[in-house]
């Protein structure tokens, strides 16, 4: 068997085989991501997100949001984002710079629909997520289509930090047909 | 026992303990983060970083970097970060915003002094991390005090987000002496 980590494609083959199965089975180590965004001021603002899609022909990740969170404000803003993905029984960390495409409303109905009622709880929490409140109990869930946000992340370059021995990194664009080279780790 | 999700104490607590943990114990769920930066052209930058100190009274992270990479690049000309650590067996999401302060040369040197010969092997890599090689065995270990750089995250605000029932999520600020106030989740 071929072992993925000591060639270009085994790292990129590896790098979407963990981002697809986290989007699909929940107890997967792909299915966590930490969402890096630029905020008011020039400031790094980070956060853990679930990966909802995952589609490496058309090379996008999918994410769904409240619209009234920090994280879309700052994608409205600047849609630039960076993703990053461990896996540990892989020991292989994933990083992926992208730009956002932000659906609500109409737009983001198709996916709404497609919801079970579980999951549109998480969406339309009053007040709106991030407000001060003095009781973690106050906050209401009331399921609201118009508060759901469709992030999809147009992947541009995915890096992969395979850390065995030795340490093994690689580069992949967009650009460049997803061909990939080294790094030094 | 009290349960630590239920009042904002323990929410405070419980980060800082898992934080702690993650600096000493390298096998500790709070031993990796990611820290994210703002980089050139406002965009952002995300990767995964080691914690290797943890100080409550302080108000302080530690992290240790070869000086050459892009995060250290990043946070020179911006040192402003965010870093989010999860904690799986909590089920707990934690946010900082930290501004840094880079120490390298005779500044890192008593932390040098202090790292056995199999950690000094991370810093000093040649070429340096992320320059692009024909061969991901051609990279060869050098280690080298100059290239080790000490990163002094002083934090400024600490948020914390518990994925139980319901859920309940917090901010702490050091301006306000660490008081503590519940969010909409």
């Amino acid at each position: 068997m071929t072992d993925w980590t000591q060639d270009l494609p085994g790292h990129l083959d590896r790098a979407w085989h963990r981002l697809a199965e986290g989007a699909a089975d929940p107890d997967a180590p792909g299915r966590i991501a930490t969402l890096a965004t630029t905020g008011p001021d020039d400031r790094p603002e980070a956060r853990l997100v679930v990966l909802r899609g995952a589609d490496r022909a058309a090379g996008t990740l999918e994410v769904h949001s409240d619209a009234r969170t920090g994280k879309v404000r700052a994608l409205s803003a600047r849609p630039m984002a960076a993703l990053v993905v461990w896996i540990p029984p892989d020991r292989l960390q994933i990083r992926i710079e992208a730009v956002v495409t932000i659906r609500t409303g109409a737009e983001a109905r198709t996916v709404w629909d497609r919801l079970p009622d579980g999951g549109r709880l998480a969406y339309g929490i009053d007040p709106p997520p991030g407000t001060p409140v003095d009781d973690a109990l106050y906050p209401a869930r009331r399921p609201d289509p118009e508060a759901l946000a469709v992030l999809t992340f147009g992947v541009e370059r995915i890096e992969t930090l395979h850390l065995g021995s030795p340490h093994r990194r690689a580069v992949f664009g967009r650009g460049a047909g997803w061909s990939g080279r080294w790094l030094s780790p």
